[in-house]
């Protein structure tokens, strides 16, 4: 299979071949939006701040329709690359994957339906106080991945928020992880420095309120957080107890494993995360770096390579845009996972780029 | 198996064979609440007819978190019987049988996740004016059923609705079937002249903003319809195309049959309703002469006996009372499907039973 071992590659090894050739997995596409997102130069998951708050619900309607409601078109970055989400989608659809969505908190609902679990969108986190509700949600979320993974093999959990590299960073510092220079980025230039500020002031404002974290993974949401990652935690916690969970997403997983190990670390053992090669080689950031501080949970990479598509928009990815995101390294392991190879990353690639000129209906 | 083959025996019994044995099947709870279930002397879903708001939500929490969280204790009729939520939750624990929530519209909202399909509660249909959105919750509902259908072997879609019968008359009637004295009620002795004047009175109604109702069942179920049906109506719809489907309910489901048959009569092939004894038995009302009228679906009924009970509270369910609800008839078929029989009548009771004292708080 086209998948690449970057963590701990025995259990890396055996959790492909756990879900090898598996019939039944369910992929849940875990939506939120921040204000976090909004701060210009951090996200690149938008044609400008204020559309990343559509970005995660035209996600999600774009793995559930095969088209955008809320918005034109699909997003894209600020340089016009598509969202990843369109690996996403073709992953799952060329191996007929279902697919929901799990609402972890936005200021746009998408217009398809969703699973909500009483969150809200997220607060900027330089108040140092972020995220609502946190417990509740979490609790929520551990009753949706209980049921969800009894009825499917096992759970593909991704993620769509614009912003997310900076609050993980914001929760790996709290959880006391260091994190500075290994969270991954949309943009061309991972502005390493300006997270680092933006963190700072957070974790300097979250003292009044909270004095010390003292590694409570709610105070460190609900001050430095967003609500994908209690969404998540949740959905992890309660379905790993009933089988193996894929958190599909780059280094914004790093920080929801912190907080599922403060909370249950048993519920690790059942855990892999499966990211794209883009993000396991990237050399402005670290994935492996973070994970190894806290545990040993596995990391695997769609070796997906677009270095030979027809399209300049998707060729572009080889040069470290855009990445990962919206499970799509994960959607991608599971696609071929779940065909027993038979998906290799060039039939990948060619549905890619169908759905892609379809979508921007390029001839 | 503890199956009755109710109507159309030939399919009835090609269905059950279908789904014996099979190990993956996932129960729907569609929740919903109305105006119409105020009325008094209409529904028994409840201590006192504002109660009925709270009946849905509490029966959604019981299915998920084993008690109630939005009520003490559990659902109760005005006699003090409990909700039939206690049947279903009883089998699908005894089978271990997963459950989600849809939310087709309730004015207080569950406790516990679920899936929001953009429905609002119904009003109360002596307006002629009763329920927003129908074909946009269709639409989206269809998107559930798809998507769950794929990742499990059949759904067995239940219903907690308060005064669903007298919505189910006035859909059934405004889409020509007879079912006058035919619909079912929770109540010891059914109210068929009240729900036969409600209904008159907002068919009447509703001829003001929608002229005829031509057997368009968009118009219908907005005029004298409830929440639920629309829910109902698009999860069938869109499961039937990836498996079979078990309507879990009485008569509410003979109006949602009517729906799905003038909006897509194929979609019947796959499906079956799921019942009761005590509705399928009844003598103050007549599922099958329903049905009967415009398909052939085939109706099973769980061959429940609550007679040889040590609970008074149970014993009386053989007296006619409340007779089905939050798809026990379909629970019960389902675990024993799943369970090819192990699970008899003589062991759901004994579950039953367990919970009731538990919930009750019994000796």
């Amino acid at each position: 299979m086209d998948v690449l071992l970057a963590n701990n590659k025995p259990k890396a090894q055996a959790f492909l071949d756990e879900i090898e050739g598996k019939r039944n997995p369910l992929f849940i596409a875990t939506i939120a939006t921040t204000e976090t997102g909004k701060i210009p130069g951090l996200s690149a998951a938008g044609a400008n701040p204020d559309f990343t708050d559509f970005t995660p619900p035209a996600d999600a309607e774009l793995l559930l329709l095969g088209k955008c409601r809320s918005i034109q078109g699909v997003p894209i970055t600020p340089d016009g690359i598509p969202t990843p989400a369109l690996v996403t989608a073709s992953a799952l659809q060329v191996a007929d994957i279902p697919v929901v969505v799990v609402n972890g908190g936005v200021k746009v609902k998408p217009q398809v339906p969703y699973i909500d679990v009483n969150g809200s969108p997220g607060r900027d986190i330089r108040t140092g106080d972020a995220v609502d509700n946190v417990e509740e949600v979490i609790e929520r979320a551990k009753v949706v991945g209980e049921q969800l993974a009894k009825v499917s093999d096992y759970l593909v959990i991704g993620e769509s928020i614009p912003g997310g590299t900076t609050t993980a960073l914001g929760v790996l510092t709290a959880m006391n992880v260091d994190a500075h220079g290994k969270v991954s980025s949309t943009l061309p230039t991972n502005p390493h420095n300006l997270k680092a500020d933006v963190v700072a002031a957070g974790i300097k404002a979250a003292a009044k309120k909270f004095g010390s974290f003292k590694g409570d993974p709610f105070k460190v949401v609900s001050a430095v957080g967003d609500p994908m990652m209690a969404a998540v935690a949740g959905l992890v916690i309660g379905a790993s107890k009933q089988g193996p969970v894929l958190m599909a997403g780059g280094t914004q997983m790093t920080a929801v494993l912190s907080v599922i190990n403060a909370l249950d670390s048993k519920a690790l053992c059942n855990v892999a995360v499966g990211t794209t090669r883009w993000v396991a080689q990237d050399k402005s950031s670290d994935i492996c770096g973070i994970v190894k501080q806290f545990c040993d949970v596995p990391v695997l990479a769609a070796d997906l390579d677009f270095g030979p598509s027809q399209y300049p928009g998707l060729r572009i990815y080889e040069t470290g845009l855009v990445k990962e995101g919206v499970g799509a390294g994960g959607a991608s392991i599971a696609a071929m996972a779940k065909t027993g190879g038979a998906v290799t990353k060039q039939i990948l690639l060619k549905e890619i780029e169908r759905n892609y000129a379809s979508l921007m209906q390029l001839k």
